[in-house]
């Protein structure tokens, strides 16, 4: 079928990376939080940024802005010099850790997809859209991008070749978020990282990596929150994060499956088995940033089974 | 039901541990081979191994047998002296890197948990068969005892506290096993292994044993293969295999999905689509050897589904 209009607007959702023993690989999409883009073509030989919202700092200059990245990468591929017009609604704060950056870029590759007929496969999107997040991090990471176009859970398996997996979905499955209002930029993140691991904590890590997606495909919900554990990353990463293991405790013992740094912060991310669960865990979790003065936010949401779809 | 007799004779098959990418925490069983373990209730007070037959330079003294030091740790637990008569027949040569002190171990905790119906469960028979691993190797690791118990694929995810995982088997999977009939003492192979790794070789590990688990779940065949990579253990391991990438070569030529180090080695196997496939491969495998001068076996199994069983 081919797409006839002259605009499209697309969601795509924030996502959750990493999910506490996937350094890299893992990542889920989120139900009720994401950018919409808006592309419309132009008579112009050149991408424009015309609108961005919810995000005042954001560049407007096309090759400095994720989007334009992302977009510039397709159509260079499609050696196509078309004209567009691109408005960005963003529903994701910018270095909140769940994907902001990445929810732009992929809703910006879907939509041009569309709007050009240009026929590219989920794999060939996903690898447009990483030019986008190595312009944010300096880094062409999929683990975001790949579960904000495919929806549900992913692994990365491999990134050269790029070779990413659609995981099962537990039914039950919601994610609490707490999102305090401090900055961890994402370079800092990956610096605090050791370039080398010990053997023993490599195994103990991709034991849990099999145990979250046997657990995931087995609809296992205690599996999946007994594998939610991260030796590698969060024992450092936390450090950035002011009262990460006091939330991490309230989250636990509220009845969270498990519960980790979202991406490389500074939110922090619970898996609950219901929504109410989900509630219950976010509520105590908060409560240890209301005390501190830190601002915060919240976030309840399912997991989005859709990826990056057109409004 | 209330087991009566005074003897049982158990089946425990041999397995592969590590499957490529996961070292220390996957495995297998085998089909077509394995040891049986007879065990008879007597008057004395302690445990004494009557007869071995197929591996003659086994020590028949229970406390320098896995099998004793297995089957002495659950009568420990149970707080009993029971006196046993153990017989042992190994179709699974020591040394081979088919688990096959792992086969003994299994096979003699299962028989002893039915014959004193002693009610352990699956995972307290894993805790005692490995303490026949840690006696054969000085460590006592769950990657082959889990599988030769349980059947299938097994995941460990977790040592401390053992947490074993039944992944799913998909029906049409096939191995080709050839075992050079030299000696790598499981020591030498640990040995051999770096105590640290990049932290970028141990994301590509760990995708990878993400990747293997979808592909099991998912009866992926292709993903299974794409996922049969080691980048830890078998670069180093293989310098004590000689000839293993022109076998591991053949194996894939042939194709053969993966093919990677048994265990800690020598045998080498491959993972197939179908029983004709890994018929050919292990021919093709065989070749590698024949012209060597290297003396060899070769085995072709489906993957036990069962784990040990009373015959």
């Amino acid at each position: 079928m081919v797409f006839k209009e002259k605009s499209i607007r697309v969601f795509a959702p924030a996502t959750v990376a990493n999910v506490a023993c996937g350094f890299d690989v893992l990542g889920f999409a989120l139900q009720e939080l994401g950018d919409i883009i808006t592309l419309t073509k132009t008579e112009t030989q050149h991408i424009e940024i015309s609108e961005i919202s919810g995000a005042p700092n954001l560049s407007k200059d096309a090759k400095s802005n994720v989007v334009g990245v992302a977009v510039q990468a397709m159509l260079d591929e499609l050696g196509s010099t078309q004209g567009l017009s691109i408005k960005i609604e963003k529903g994701v704060k910018p270095g909140s850790g769940i994907g902001s950056s990445a929810a732009s870029s992929a809703g910006a590759v879907v939509a041009a997809n569309r709007l050009l007929n240009a026929g590219f496969t989920e794999i060939d999107m996903i690898r447009f859209a990483m030019e986008g997040e190595r312009l944010a991090s300096g880094a062409a990471h999929a683990d975001n991008v790949a579960p904000s176009i495919l929806g549900g859970f992913t692994l990365v398996r491999s990134l050269e070749p790029l070779d990413v997996i659609r995981l099962n979905t537990p039914p039950n499955l919601f994610c609490a978020i707490v999102h305090p209002q401090i900055e961890v930029k994402t370079a800092d993140a990956r610096e605090v990282l050791n370039k080398n691991v010990s053997l023993k904590n490599a195994v103990i890590q991709w034991g849990n990596v099999g145990g979250l997606v046997a657990g995931l495909f087995l609809n296992d919900y205690k599996l999946i929150g007994r594998s939610m554990q991260d030796v590698i990353a969060e024992p450092l990463r936390s450090s950035l994060i002011p009262y990460f293991y006091e939330v991490k405790k309230a989250a636990i013992e509220s009845g969270a499956l498990g519960c980790s740094i979202s991406g490389s912060g500074p939110s922090i991310f619970a898996l609950c088995e219901g929504r109410k669960s989900a509630e219950r865990s976010v509520t105590e979790m908060s409560k240890v940033f209301e005390n501190s003065g830190i601002p915060f936010k919240v976030y309840v949401s399912g997991i989005n089974q859709e990826g990056a779809k057109q409004l």
